[in-house]
């Protein structure tokens, strides 16, 4: 099994190519929990995520002979860039399979760093059996991005970095989408800190590492739904399945209107982009999926950072929905003079401020002598939002709640 | 004038209430502009802006009845949370008046940080009137946003801190609203490493310091138009520009595509989020609006990360629009069966993905028998988008692009 010596040993690989990465306390987030909590900001990490970890080591343990053949993975996320760069960085050749549909930018990123990028198969197990084939065909060496030893081993740097710099710690808060990095970080910390607790974080809607340990065996789920499309894997590996059982104190969900609610958060307070998957660890902390006692130092790990700009806007209306700031509302008008001009005024006596109105006479949903306003509002909170609400039904009006 | 040790008396009000933010060397805008670029992270300072800097130093100077009658202020924007934290952390009474459209979540942050806040007036001039109104009536101390030796000594210590991270500079950077940050940190920069330049840094939509220079007397522009509404001022204070004349090397502009371009670059690449006038440093920077050398050391200042997060999703819009990696396009359709089809297919085998689709055959813009097809696309670059365009017109398209 992985051991503390394993993971110092891939520091030592790892060490040139991956940033050692800040540790910051939060102000915003302590106050908000009364927690003492810390941000381990692997955000800020080469290619945006910790997977540039555990490539690094994985390639760095090749043979000559493998290093001469090149690797092969297939991934249309993180793992990506990561095995692209720390190849490059090696002077191996890297081919990486993408399924098809994989965004624009993740092909243009992994191409930048020089990997070999194959567009195969219209989804991940496709691409994966692609990648696969050339394992075998081309005596690639496969880099699985979760389920081995290396791999494991170098993300477990992360774990040496939080150790380092936050000794006094009191438990650490870590997301698992195959398990490779909780692995490696529950290690990393449980060896050197025995008294540490270590909480791993899934999404509701992919949360195989729970049932696999009610189990005691691997589950596979049929399908995943989250935001957080990092850590939508339908089974965690078997490998770090076993490291877990032994170093993992509780694995907890969190589910998407959380994890909006935290990337908006620390958009907004902490000035930091984090995709889905890294933003459950402090997602889980907010919403206190696991307890802690005040003043308790909780480190909150987040792993990455690539969230596509256009998927960001609608992962932050969530989050605003959350926090009750922004309300779409619709409302029903009678065909009469002066009722946009009624209603807006209601609104505006409440204090809210209109992002934008959408008035339809001719849908086909509403009565031919009525017409509905659609209204998208700014709100202080979700108390406001309600009065609101209230107020133009006091008026008489039918309001329906969109979001 | 203004004067290194006026800023070192300062630094010792303001250490205990701001933070010394971090400064990053930046690996990928080395990469794009060939210079070493560092990013001093302003983003990060409390209230996530600098003024906080100035107010606490100016309070910090408050007689002790001056204290005792408490401040007041103007602002909508970052000057209103700077000083109302000040005022808070020194227990003096802190009222700040803000225009009625003023944002709810400034309000609100303002509010949080214990000040009293008065709504009153349409517009920022309207606010002021009102404050300096209560100066006189209720004997407070009206702290002004930059036009004051006390707030100008206060932002230069973000300049002590730059030469102290990075005593090697060759060029900073430093964006210009009112002028209170540049002065401020052009003599702390300059009377340390005399061989250094300082680069201000305005809107094009709000340039009057640049006029102001060249007119050689304060020039008031009659209007701005600016996404960075962080420096969308209609002309630079009297003591800044004093200051700007001996100290500040050259003023330079960058229009709102070159902003929004930085704004998404940050967001997108070092997981920072910035307000449009905290881009302007890197938006010049990127666009050479001051030339430098190859390998050159530029520090640009990210002076504030407050932005609407509503407004962010349209500065990120257009900064995509900019990299060529979004573009909504129509597409003229005849009225006949398998239009749709088509153009899709031509849009796909081109390799774009297709964000959203408007298809409106009732719409009054075109003919009975025609059709308008808009369709949101997600390009690779702007040669890409070009191709998309050149390949449904070579089919005998008509296509309009909208952005």
């Amino acid at each position: 099994m992985l051991s503390l010596s394993d993971i110092r040993a891939a520091r030592d690989r790892v060490d040139g190519v991956a940033r050692h990465t800040p540790l910051e306390r939060s102000r915003t987030f302590s106050e908000m929990t009364g927690a003492d909590v810390h941000l381990k900001l692997e955000t800020f990490q080469r290619t945006g995520a910790f997977k540039i970890r555990g490539a690094t080591n994985r390639i760095g343990t090749l043979s000559a002979a493998a290093r001469e053949a090149g690797v092969v993975t297939a991934s249309a996320g993180n793992h990506a860039q990561g095995v692209a760069l720390a190849a490059e960085r090696a002077g191996v050749d890297a081919t990486v399979v993408m399924p098809k549909f994989a965004p624009v930018s993740k092909v243009k990123a992994t191409r930048g760093y020089g990997a070999t990028v194959r567009l195969e198969g219209v989804d991940y197990d496709e691409a994966q059996a692609v990648a696969h084939e050339l394992e075998r065909a081309e005596g690639l060496t496969y880099v699985h991005a979760f389920d081995d030893p290396a791999v494991m081993a170098g993300q477990g740097t992360l774990g040496l970095e939080i150790v380092d710099d936050c000794p006094a710690l009191d438990t650490v808060v870590v997301p698992i989408g195959g398990g490779g990095l909780i692995a490696g970080v529950a290690v990393a910390v449980k060896s050197q800190l025995p008294d540490a607790r270590v909480v791993g974080v899934q999404a509701a809607g992919a949360a195989s590492a729970a049932a696999s340990l009610a189990a005691d065996e691997r589950v596979e789920l049929d399908r995943v739904d989250t935001i957080a499309d990092g850590i939508a894997t339908r089974s965690v590996g078997e490998r770090p399945l076993a490291v877990m059982r032994e170093y993992v104190d509780e694995v907890v969900t969190v589910d998407d209107r959380e994890i909006a609610l935290a990337v908006t958060l620390l958009l907004e307070r902490a000035k930091t982009l984090v995709e889905g998957a890294g933003a459950v660890a402090l997602a889980a902390t907010l919403s206190e999926a696991f307890s802690y006692d005040d003043d308790e130092t909780v480190v909150a790990a987040l792993c990455g950072g690539n969230v596509d700009l256009n998927r960001l806007a609608t992962i932050v209306r969530r989050g605003l929905v959350q926090l009750g700031r922004y309300r779409k509302i619709t409302v029903g008008l009678k065909d009469r003079p002066g009722e946009l001009e009624r209603v807006a005024g209601i609104v505006a006596r409440a204090g809210a401020n209109v992002y934008a109105v959408h008035h339809d006479r001719t849908s086909r949903d509403v009565a031919v002598n009525a017409a509905e306003l659609e209204l998208e509002l700014e709100t202080n909170d979700a108390d406001h939002a309600a009065s609101i609400v209230a107020d133009l039904e006091a008026d008489g009006y039918d309001v329906d709640v969109l979001s």
